[in-house]
């Protein structure tokens, strides 16, 4: 049995978007076993009449809540009965559980995982990687983007390997094709951080660095993995969201304006259809924290049944394929010095 | 007299886009006078048969050329007969010539201007304020975006003072809107650096400092000025530019992928044109530099002669407003310390 938490409170459809996510998880997955966190009475209520494996489900009771303005530590600290904090303690205390995904505070849910689950022996900063899609129907994978405000060149490799085996054992890409992000392709571009890394991300020796990464390519699909500080990598993936909205806003704006458009975008719509399903970060699950001890995914506040089933999924499939051990395998090759 | 350079070799439409920009602009603008720097005999070719009046137009002799694959510095040190290095040099010895045009190398044209140029007194760092255009039909300037890899709080506030004066005089935009770049809107966000100068952002009286923005917002039109270390200042820009590209392509694509599609697409032809229009960078200019002595403005190297036009109009109206003066008495009332 593969044993995850589903913190059921947090996000915009909650609890009716994660429980039907993990009913849906464990329909497709007959060894999967999951665990809702949260008020008890109401999960019991979201629950009635739907048809699941009692077998394979259970409920852990957290009646606290998390308020939208409490800072990432006051929640580590004062709501160990909140879903998310309980959830994060069990992942902690008992071995069968494998991970945890959660639609709720990024910020309350990085800072409790790295203070409360520790790490994988040898990383030194556990980071963030959420993915996109690429124009040519890949995905690409941005690690970090937003737990390392800054980093060291050792950080960024470490970022490199984690995401490159994640993207290889969970998504199946040979020999990802990673890249640093910079301003420009040449070896000496960037600060004095990137000159550096991009030294290291080319002696290292089971990656496929192919060089840095300028950020107007990153839909591309020339690469699987790129690795940047939280900060820049934040700006990047938030930009690509924010500029594909924009646009679409724009597009259905003009054609509303006229009625030919509206005739012509009648007849073209199923592709416009097709466009928004391309372009919903739901379709591509939520971002995971690689380094943690034990899998931690995070699903956008919006997400709805089918997103949760998707992180349900990847926290299944990054437990499976043995990601944790192979992480730790890989970071024992070379030396890293902890800051 | 209003003297302008424009350097004529170096962007991939030269030397017809230059020049073709050059008389454009001096059609428009009656006390503009126009060098032309580059090849003498390859210029006086280009200018033959066209109208215009050479009273206010010169030729600076030029004929070396930069490679692509050139240093910055080595460019600065051994090109000084490029059409650039010999058109920043001239700007720095002349004080009758107000500023320079370049779609040439940005690299060589920064570290050239940095270097021969010198600062406007009391500016630390010269920082490139490159524009996009905003959906409701603005423009929103992103400040720096190149040429400072790593900042201090004390550079973010001058590119926010530079960058606000710089909207004001030259696009006529009232008390800007003026944001600091983060991972979100709460004051603690980020790193240091960016904790720091919200707090000088916030003391500075003359500035309208609105707040962190978060990089999915540069487009919605509720921001004038954005601050930024120059990474992630061009990871903004240049990932805003690269997914609207990749998007039009995807749409293209589609379009091209069943005929009931392209024969909604031809009925929402004017549409596409306007939005392709909009989304064109040529039709808001080049980024200036702000902070050197004189008036640098970079065209993009793809620029044709509207393009460069546009780049000339922004030096003259720099120049005309005053900007330099204004810039060194607001800088003047705050200390700054030199890093």
């Amino acid at each position: 049995m593969i044993k995850i938490i589903v913190d059921c409170f947090g996000g915009d459809h909650c609890p009716q978007a994660p429980v039907q996510g993990a009913l849906a998880a464990m329909a497709k997955n007959p060894d999967l076993y999951i665990m809702l966190a949260g008020d008890e009475a109401i999960l019991k209520k979201e629950l009635a009449g739907k048809s699941y494996d009692p077998a394979r489900l259970e409920i852990v009771h957290a009646p606290e809540v998390i308020g939208c303005d409490e800072k990432p530590t006051d929640v580590v600290r004062l709501k160990r009965n909140s879903s998310m904090m309980k959830g994060i303690i069990l992942l902690r205390d008992r071995d069968d559980i494998a991970g945890m995904v959660s639609t709720g505070s990024t910020g309350a849910l990085v800072t409790g995982a790295l203070v409360r689950l520790g790490r994988i022996p040898g990383v030194i900063r556990p980071a963030f990687c959420p993915l996109l899609p690429t124009m040519d129907g890949g995905l690409v994978g941005v690690c970090d983007s937003g737990a390392n405000m800054t980093v060291t060149p050792a950080h960024l490799r470490q970022f490199a390997i984690m995401a490159s085996l994640y993207m290889c054992n969970v998504y199946g890409v040979k020999n990802p094709r990673t890249a640093l992000l910079n301003v420009g392709k040449e070896a000496e571009k960037g600060d004095e951080t990137r000159q550096e890394a991009y030294k290291l991300l080319q002696e290292t020796a089971s990656l496929n660095f192919v060089g840095n990464m300028e950020s107007r390519d990153l839909l591309s699909g020339s690469y699987d993995v790129v690795v940047a500080d939280g900060f820049s990598g934040n700006v990047l993936i938030k930009t690509t969201e924010g500029t594909a909205i924009e646009l679409l806003k724009k597009l259905k704006k003009e054609i509303y304006s006229r009625w030919i458009y509206k005739l012509g975008a009648l007849l073209m719509k199923p592709m416009f259809g097709s466009l928004k399903e391309f372009m919903n970060y739901q379709n591509y699950g939520g971002s995971v924290l690689l380094g943690t001890s034990k899998v931690v995914v995070k699903g956008h506040g919006s997400s709805k049944a089918v997103a949760v089933e998707k992180c349900i999924e990847q926290a299944y499939r990054m437990e499976v394929s043995g990601l944790s051990t192979q992480i730790e395998a890989e970071i024992a090759k070379y030396e890293h010095y902890e800051e």
